[in-house]
């Protein structure tokens, strides 16, 4: 049965990336792999083509994918648009409208880039942590929110940080189940000895643990949590938490390995129907410079064949053709250093393509 | 005229690193400096002896006194207690009652602990940036709060992020004011894009930008924020955000320096009377054996005498006094380095004295 794919490139270097990695799901599809790629709008360009950065045409084509492919949605130009109307918008829509509630975001270090990293190799040299994020709650959806004027004449802004038993349990859960596949370690982090919200979370992840006695469940706070990154990263297995800390948390992580523009991330419902797309954002800076690194797309497509599509033979392929372009000494910018050959955007992409 | 300092030893290691600042500060009262110091319990210490973080007699004190002098607050012994009187109870109820709205934590390289980083020397050798955190409002004192059940019996958690532009008005201007007396530089961070409370911000900071014509005012995701520390941290010269995010962010970027132990900080009032403590924490698994770093009390005590006593001839005697005992040789065990000297708590405290 032929499998659906909504391509959503998004802006900035959102088309750029997205086009290198079609062009390996084409190679594949040439093979014999049973996919369709159908493109739709999503974002600041569907927002200045459609008035809305989710246009109903494109929740429809999300709906009826098996899997959705994201390059990476904001940028200047849309910054003086109401929250409502922003890029980010429809990035947030998609999530909430699909029930992707997890956010799998995994911090590697890339063997062949162990000098990108600003920190000390001995520090980094080997880290494999998976940020296991929150994604359709807490304070990114919470009502109230806006921002009011008081009776005295002042705005005051308010937003509301909430989760209720379940869908702290059901992330939970997703992280335990990781965690077993891999070191057995989970590190819950909230706020809790603040955040009554996040005490709820501290008392359901301990709850939840019980059912996981393989597991090993740690709880940290948010502030020594950004701490150890810094300090020891390699302590860490899998971590969970809310959405806001998540965010936070997991830029910090993967910018530890020096290779942001290297890594995928997985958006998950409970059916492993998924968005997969870079970590790293829209860099309306470069756009259109054939610049950026297509890298972190090419493995989100390769995440999408392992986890949704049920091809782990092909994602394994992919994965295996980006790690020979690095062995060559080809380089996107973002991670180029001495000695090794710097390429375009459409360059790594043919590469990999070659490689394959 | 004596000025009244309140000194609050509070948990963990808290009573000997304070018992450290006290040595220095009796040198200097011996000298004729004019103060009384004055004792109080506060957090778990307090809990413990009163069943409150903060009895009457603390706040008491601390509301007459000019300044006050904190240790740490908090440990695993008090961690399954209610929020409402948990030991960083005591310490958010100060904070509050006092109005010490304007939170300041450098973030700075020593020369001597220019190896204990964790990040590679040309990323970090020089860092002096200051993080000015919004300390008495935020989701960390918005109502409504609390647990509560639902009807179909589920459990739900809620905080609420609220800032009206007054208080995102004041704290601006204390980092504008900094910003004047160093880089000239001032760094926003929010989440704009998703919190329509920090939207405001925003628009406030902006909006009382235009009165600092000699500033430079930028704005800054704090995803992108938690990156930037971790990839080029010196691009930053003062940071101003809210009350959950200067707590991650301060961590991350104290912890950058490698020299937590170091670090001082002050939480300020509208005119100037102040809280001063060490950035790190009551560290409860190495309380009571001497083992602490007591130069982040005692530079805070320095703090204290130049920000709110009018002291800074004697707050300079201190700092230069821990400069040349790291100059010596003398570390402990937080900052130890091949090489150096190991020393306890009360040793490094002994040689500062000896120093001044
Ligand atoms: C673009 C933005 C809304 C988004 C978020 O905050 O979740 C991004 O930072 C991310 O982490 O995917
Ligand atoms: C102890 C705790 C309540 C406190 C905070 O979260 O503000 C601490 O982490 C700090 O940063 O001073």
């Amino acid at each position: 049965m032929t499998q659906n794919i909504a391509v959503l490139a998004g802006d900035g270097i959102g088309p750029e990336i997205v086009n290198e990695a079609i062009k390996v799901l084409n190679v594949l599809k040439q093979e014999g792999l049973s996919i369709d790629l159908h493109e739709g709008l999503v974002g600041g360009a569907a927002y200045d083509e459609t008035g809305s950065p989710l246009p109903e045409a494109t929740l429809a084509l999300a709906k009826q994918a098996d899997a959705i492919l994201l390059g990476a949605v904001g940028g200047y130009k849309w910054e003086s648009l109401d929250i409502s109307v922003r890029p980010e918008k429809g990035l947030l829509g998609l999530r909430s409208a699909l029930n992707l509630f997890a956010n799998l975001r995994p911090a590697i270090l890339y063997p062949q880039l162990a000098d990108a990293s600003t920190l000390k190799p001995d520090v980094v040299a080997g880290l494999d942590l998976m940020i296991v994020r929150e994604l359709t709650g807490g304070i990114y959806f919470g009502q109230p929110r806006g921002i009011r004027t008081l009776d005295d004449g002042e705005q005051q802004g308010f937003n509301t940080l909430i989760y209720r038993e379940s869908e702290i349990e059901r992330i939970g859960r997703v992280a335990f189940e990781i965690a077993r596949k891999r070191g057995s370690r989970v590190c819950s982090v909230d706020k809790a000895n603040v955040l009554e919200c996040t005490e709820l979370w501290r008392n359901v992840m301990t709850r939840i643990a019980a059912d996981y006695p393989d597991v090993e469940l740690t709880h940290m706070y948010v502030d020594n949590a950004a701490m150890q990154l810094v300090r020891a990263p390699k302590q860490f297995d899998v971590m969970v938490t809310t959405n806001m800390f998540g965010d936070i948390l997991s830029d910090c992580a993967s910018m530890l390995t020096g290779s942001i523009g290297m890594l995928p991330s997985a958006s998950l419902d409970a059916n492993r129907k998924g968005m997969y797309e870079p970590i790293h954002g829209s860099a309306p800076d470069i756009a259109g410079e054939n610049k950026a690194n297509p890298l972190a797309t090419i493995l989100s497509a390769a995440m999408m064949l392992r986890y949704t599509l049920g091809e782990a033979d092909r994602a394994d392929r992919i994965e295996q053709a980006v790690s020979r372009v690095l062995d060559q000494g080809l380089r996107t910018a973002d991670i180029f250093s001495e000695g090794m050959t710097l390429v375009s955007t459409s360059e790594m992409g043919d590469a990999v393509v070659a490689a394959l």
